[in-house]
């Protein structure tokens, strides 16, 4: 603790110790305990208002989610190129490292040294993300793990290497990095706990990393505030995963995949969806305030066509015809049936 | 071909004969070769201004899909409630199935009748779903199957079971359903393709669906148009499922699974997403024209701080401190690092 303290001190003074891609400042959903062994957990998540959509909407700080064009995590296509080099990683084992449950994954802190094109980088940690968040000509994969790093020399560049995952056919072939670092991933099932993992040997990750293919590209943090900025290198190939350690992440981290984000320059996508809405009809509030007022977003506009009406014959494609809608009851439930398409495929 | 044929004289006739959840009108991709044994590809994707933030942008018809407030998939939690009885399912086994890959899935061509609280449903096809679109308790599956039922009335009423499947620890235990269907999937690798499937036999995914808990909810599609009215049945226990099928399956539909909507009810997130935006300093074009054009969003906001002012020391939360941006140069690659936002965490 006392060294923790330390570091709020430099921070405070503005020189970049401690730094984190899972920014967790605002209010805690689960204030801490004094003394206990506890973390703060993130003020964001992954579903409905607090979800990736809304991320902006949480904090005028987290504006860039909605607005930047160089947003990650991407789709890696033909037009992001390898790293001309391979990075040089250092990372010391050690007997044990710190294994965190921030709400929003699980973080073990670690320290190492990557020298990428001649500046050195500090490994401050490495987070876990289930499903990946990023998908390699538009296949994803079930994990990816992001090792988070400052530059040392204090410019505040941040270098993140992404490992992918891919399971095994027999099942059980894993990275043993993994199951040292899962060891003791139950106890901290609940957000906000911290632990122990196993003892950690790197060998086998960092060979992977200066052996494989790295795609480069300048992105941004995947999480709030979606800063820009960030260099990711990402492994072409992935490393493999056991289903018990897979199995045991995702009832832990759950789901913590932001949605891939438009290719790098081109518009933000909520200002893609937000387009979309208005010419759909509906209008985004303007009010300056977050979202969950629905008075401000219109209804869907009826659409030509009934049941009885006839659709116009055309020689290529599919016709949809529109039905009106009723009440339906199955197991007793009555749902609402406003209004159902059909959709005839031709063939 | 002739039966095709006739299916589309019925349709613009308005009698549904044959309906899917994956509509598929509108400009095709790929465009069929007379004679072919192919399938028009859908027009909408999961990537960019095709993915599920713009569908709306692609059609008039698919407006729901940015108003609607009753949107799937969802997150399910406790609010979400168990199918008072079980449906009973009948499909009958077949030496062979047609098998589709429609650019955003790939397809099983199937008849079956589901009887629901009275109601007889009858089964068109299903499809795969990777990873899952449903979560339950925040979790997502690595695979999730919509057997896609039309009300055999007439109706219009559309309910769809959902299959979710977890990885087997073993990595081999696994429906043997999905071995057969897969047999072939190779060869449907590109999208327009068909093939056919393996001899299926239903019995251990009919003992399933009859056996396990069923979550219920009315909802809609998971794709465009996203139309209303839909029953949805998830099962609440997941089917078995071998790595290498997972992996097959993955291989070819690469990433299918739209994200978690909103709560049942609340404001589409995409709308949510807008007024985000709009407090964030952006801004919805509002001209009615499909996205892409970002001269309508507005730069993100500068912050306050630099690198050598000090942040508000507080007594709880985090301190974020911002440094002023430059240009980082890494593997030769030049990265433009206009600002970077460091993260102190407090403990």
């Amino acid at each position: 603790m006392y060294t923790q303290q330390l570091v709020f001190i430099a921070a405070a003074l503005s020189a970049p110790l401690l730094s984190s891609a899972n920014c967790m400042y605002g209010t805690s959903l689960f204030p801490r305990a004094a003394g206990a062994a506890t973390v703060e957990v993130s003020n964001f998540g992954y579903t409905g208002l607090q979800g990736p959509l809304n991320w902006a909407g949480l904090s005028a700080e987290n504006s860039a989610c909605a607005t930047s064009k160089v947003q990650s995590p991407i789709n890696i296509d033909s037009t992001i190129q390898l790293a001309a080099e391979a990075p040089k990683v250092v990372i010391p084992d050690v007997k044990a490292a710190e294994f965190e449950n921030l709400g929003t994954t699980v973080e073990v802190i670690v320290n190492g040294t990557t020298t990428l094109g001649g500046t050195n980088f500090s490994l401050k940690q490495f987070h876990f993300h289930t499903p990946s968040e990023h998908r390699v000509a538009e296949e994803y994969f079930p994990l990816e793990i992001h090792m988070v790093h400052e530059a040392a020399d204090g410019s505040g560049a941040i270098a993140v290497i992404a490992l992918t995952f891919q399971l095994s056919e027999d099942g059980t072939t894993t990275t043993e990095l993994l199951t040292a670092v899962t060891e003791n991933l139950a106890q901290i099932a609940t957000p906000g706990t911290v632990t122990e993992t196993g003892p950690l040997k790197f060998a086998e990750v960092i060979n992977h990393v200066q052996t494989t293919p790295l795609f480069q590209y300048a992105g941004s943090l995947t999480t709030p505030p979606c800063a820009e900025g960030l260099t990711f290198l990402v492994t072409k190939n992935p490393l493999p995963l056991s289903v018990k350690t897979y199995n045991q992440i995702k009832a832990v981290v759950k789901f913590n995949s932001r949605y891939t984000q438009n290719s790098l320059g081109q518009e933000n996508l909520i200002g893609v969806g937000a387009t979309a809405l208005t010419s759909a009809g509906g209008a985004a509030a303007g009010n300056g305030t977050a979202a969950g007022n629905s008075t401000n977003v219109a209804k869907p506009k009826p659409s030509n066509g009934t049941a009885t009406s006839k659709p116009t014959p055309t020689t290529t494609g599919n016709v949809a015809v529109k039905v009106e809608g009723e009440h339906h009851c199955i197991l007793g439930a009555c749902s609402e049936i406003p209004k159902v398409k059909r959709f005839y495929r031709r063939k």
